[in-house]
């Protein structure tokens, strides 16, 4: 009988929570990795609340920092005991798209094809890592050791935030001397604040109104944050560029009205690089889009994932350039993962992340 | 008393009319060239109609090729009598947006800013070329001499169509064994399927339904054509790409329906290239969009000018690469011009691109 | 006992022989093809003349087209009999260096290093597929199926020639309108040629002094083809070019003269992209570098691997764009392999490509 | 008579002495400035030791921070008394080379042609700015007003110095998370570190041997210094590197010690990028250059000059991004120059950068 793990579970729409489950079995390209910490998403939350569809009983959560339980048959270069984060995204290496340099959009077997965000599959489409242990395919291309002179929670931010805000900024190309917007400033816009600064900008605008976040935002780089209930951000953003606008803005929510503002404090031949995962159609407004004369770029960008980039971020963490721990601001064991669902769902007590300890 | 010249200039919504109007005179960087070839473009009819303001009594028309009448006194390195040829954008060379590379968005004198379409000035906001003579302003950055092995009607598409058309396909980042697909395949649509075969697109496919640009588009490079009326153009599409989709959609229109059909055929990861001039706001659709997570890129691109894009495109047309001549289906005297407009405007006989000679 | 093939093998300097190894056994990321075509590449003489050291006994050739014979356990989306070519470059997929765009300098297991050439394997540091059977090592990353409109010697210039021909072009950032320069017309340097049409490069000019070889550039979009013999090659180059210079230099050769002129003929601020194998210390004049101050890039590229480029590649073949058959001048069975080294290394009766058939 | 003013010009092999010329007169797109303060450059003494030679009583200088006396004719956009600074490098915007992006390789009139260093005009083919005035032509193009909130040193280092510097780092296309070496720690060479980590290196490492520079190294970025007196540097690097290379070398010198050496540390795939002006020709090791199969990229990039380039590195100066305040080590008043050069040339007392001020 195979031994059971704790891990928490989606039930039905409201409802995750955890429970018991099989320990996986590990195949030749596998590593079964023990989680000493991991955290909880804002996608999880439309997971939770049933605005993203997954299968039920599956194990929620795609931020994994842990310890190498077993590995599989035909892994090398890894051994048993060792510290290692995974990406939320797991590209495959092997792909047609990963060959093209587009692991986020992974597509199966040796079709041409690609699938949108196919190469996020943890708490996705298999099974994510609020739990004891989490199983990593592909482990070759994925499992990068964490240096020892990191804690589990200087590199949590990694496997997704940390990928998913920077590459607002690369995306986007922030070049030095650049102006950037950030629209929102929870904790990925946060990250693509931190972003936009490692990259050069020399002039970056936050927009929130939760004063914590404003706060977060102008250590992490912001150079003015606007508070888009003191007035339209998009007359507040163009006053203080003198009425050029921006080079890039980041869109980091996921909503009409910040993407449609991004645009509207863009410079002709700037580019919005677009973060959010959004629910409805989105509006180009006509004149902000300078009719399809404005030279306009938009990109939108799924959390980059693999070793090497899990690798470059923890670089980042040790380097000193940057401080994320700041974003965690509680912790919960996973036997309490409920209540944390609780806290961060309803986005109390000025939470912007829950370190999760097994 | 100054001479004068015959104009085709905006007289009030629904009329353009052949006038007089006095040759201009020659500031120091300008040149002053007199026209011997030029033709009528699809955004002139949109001033035609009232769809896009104009000043009355500007001379319509950016597509001049001419011969230099007379140098302004700081112009050097070009001689009068010399063969020339500008782009429909004049960017001025030392704006702060022609100096990071974005001239079509050239905005004034030292303002740190930029202007919408600001490089487009012909028949815009300065007079334009379907006269007797044009002022050529900056006239250094922009008059390229025709070599002389190229006749009049060779190089008459470089100043808007080639240079609009291929930057679909330059923006949209086309690369060797893509899949492209452009939807209209009017004369900047068929300009961009031979830009995306000119940067090695493997398959290109054409969406139209008009029988002589459906077999234009065929002769210029499109291994498929897909006539939107025989079936959904997105289905066929997909169809045709085994359900991989396509690398990079160009849409060369300017509706909802071409944009929403292009980002509906593109896999993730691709990069939809805009060339159309919207009339209203577009609706991205969430599902094509892949709510925000399928790394897709959209760009919008105003036709470059300046000389360095004029020489390069003439190089095409002497390089025996494509022939454009086929493009050009009938020709006017400048004393019919208003003749000329009707049966452009009309789209009667086939017309694609119309010679206008003084 | 295990099951016996033939195999071309390096015995020592001077001697590639065919004798017979062992049917190689599959793993479980592992393929084995049978070899239907193969050839001998330029390489393969320099390890046959001892100027590149491999192991005694290891079969050559790097440039496989085949049937899948067996699958390994672990590999999926291909099925036996399917007809395939690998890359002569395969990249495992999931290195550091695979996953920063790297592949060909495919670094070992977990380090996070690179190394210099690491991607290419085949009949350098694994058996390669001048053989009966070949093991193709990471199948998943590496087998890409062929279309069943394409033969074997349509797709037989995808593994090496090809790729390597075309990433001169594409690493030269070749671009519409572009004048460029390919020095050396082999096999490789026909395929840059043939790259650098493919990339819009309007005028092309090729330097050999055979004159089968100056008649094949011809065909595959030399507009010039300069005879190094019959005066300096620089001084012609900068002739046809009215002294202006090549925005692209391709060397594809691998000498101090073909470096030195590449360099010589480049105007300030373009691209010198190398293919060539160097056996010697290059210099780079001072005088044709700028002293440094010539905004000049120089870049080197290792053939590109991978089932995605390969795909590319067969796209490209079955487009009708260009025709690489004439490459192909000679055929050989695989039991005469040791004749066609001897044609093959001495360059006699017009050689350019050899298909050799087990 | 004309008006003179105080002038260092270059007299012969050793000799730049104060001496009197004409206050120039000012053309049509010209602008006179009379210049605040001023600097010497490296490049300077090679003119002073005749190693680079300029005409006989040429003004030397090319770093002019100062007010407008007087505009041109045809320039619009400034006025008189404004404060601006112009680049060592000063493109005309309206050339071929300005005109695809390579204004330092600004080639004259209307030929499509470049020149090396063409750009480069102040001391070196026209008049330059250590005197009481500078004639700025193309001003509209290269005049950069200076923000109020900015001194005169605090933007001294933008005309050469900064915009050098960070070229290094962005032509070597420095990521985030990169890891990267820079080869001398003189003023440019202090730039580099500063533009590396702008940009997002996360591991910097100097070469140098001179304590005041290795510690300036350190306050502007780099998180190693290396002596190379203390041992073979390639060694050091690599060590540091666990063997694995950098991804970015930047030479800041000018020899072949370091040029050679950037090579050796390179990890393959990675990018040499070299800043110095060299004085022979150079050789290029074969194992270090993988004998052309390492993907390597080698770019040189002269000083990128320009309006909007200057108004990005003031934006960077007053951003408190960095601070480049203390590379002004010492000041000189004009009359006092030749002692400055004397001071410079033989790099006395520490010295980084003299600010001259007439």
């Amino acid at each position: 009988m195979a031994a059971k793990m704790k891990a928490a579970i989606f039930v039905e729409k409201g409802r995750i929570v955890l429970d018991e489950k099989p320990i996986p079995d590990v195949g030749p390209q596998d590593a079964l990795v023990r989680i000493t910490t991991t955290t909880i998403c804002g996608t999880d939350v439309h997971i939770l609340k049933g605005e993203y569809p997954v299968e039920k009983r599956l194990t929620i959560g795609h931020e994994p920092v842990g310890i190498i339980e077993k590995l599989g048959s035909s892994v090398t270069g890894y051994h048993e005991g060792q510290r290692v984060i995974a990406g939320a995204i797991t590209p495959s290496g092997h792909s047609y798209a990963c060959l093209c340099g587009c692991g986020s959009q992974d597509g199966p077997g040796t079709r041409h094809g690609f699938k949108v965000a196919g190469g996020w599959k943890f708490g996705n489409t298999i099974d994510g890592c609020q739990a004891e242990y989490v199983l990593v395919k592909d482990a070759m291309a994925n499992l990068s050791p964490i240096p020892d002179h990191l804690t589990d929670e200087e590199v949590l931010m990694c496997p997704d935030i940390m990928s998913t805000g920077f590459s607002g900024a690369e995306r986007g190309n922030v070049r030095i001397g650049d102006t950037v917007v950030v629209f929102a400033l929870g904790p990925i816009g946060l990250c693509a604040v931190a972003g936009a600064k490692l990259m050069g900008a020399t002039r970056i605008i936050g927009v929130d109104t939760v004063p914590a976040r404003m706060e977060a935002a102008r250590k992490l780089g912001a150079d003015h944050v606007v508070d888009f209930r003191a007035g339209d951000p998009v007359e507040q953003i163009l006053a203080l560029t003198d009425g050029r606008g921006v080079d890039v803005a980041i869109e980091a929510l996921g909503t009409q009205s910040t993407f449609e503002s991004s645009l509207k404090v863009l410079r002709p031949g700037g580019t919005l690089s677009s973060l959010g995962v959004y629910s409805s159609d989105l509006a180009i407004p006509l004149a902000a889009f300078g009719a399809g004369l404005g030279d306009y770029t938009i990109v939108s960008t799924l959390c980059p994932g693999g070793k090497e980039r899990m690798r470059r971020l923890m670089e980042v963490c040790g380097s000193g350039r940057i401080d994320l721990k700041p974003l965690v601001t509680h912790r919960y064991k996973l036997d309490d993962i409920e209540a944390a669902y609780d806290l961060f769902a309803n986005q109390r007590d000025g939470v912007l992340k829950i370190a999760i300890t097994p």
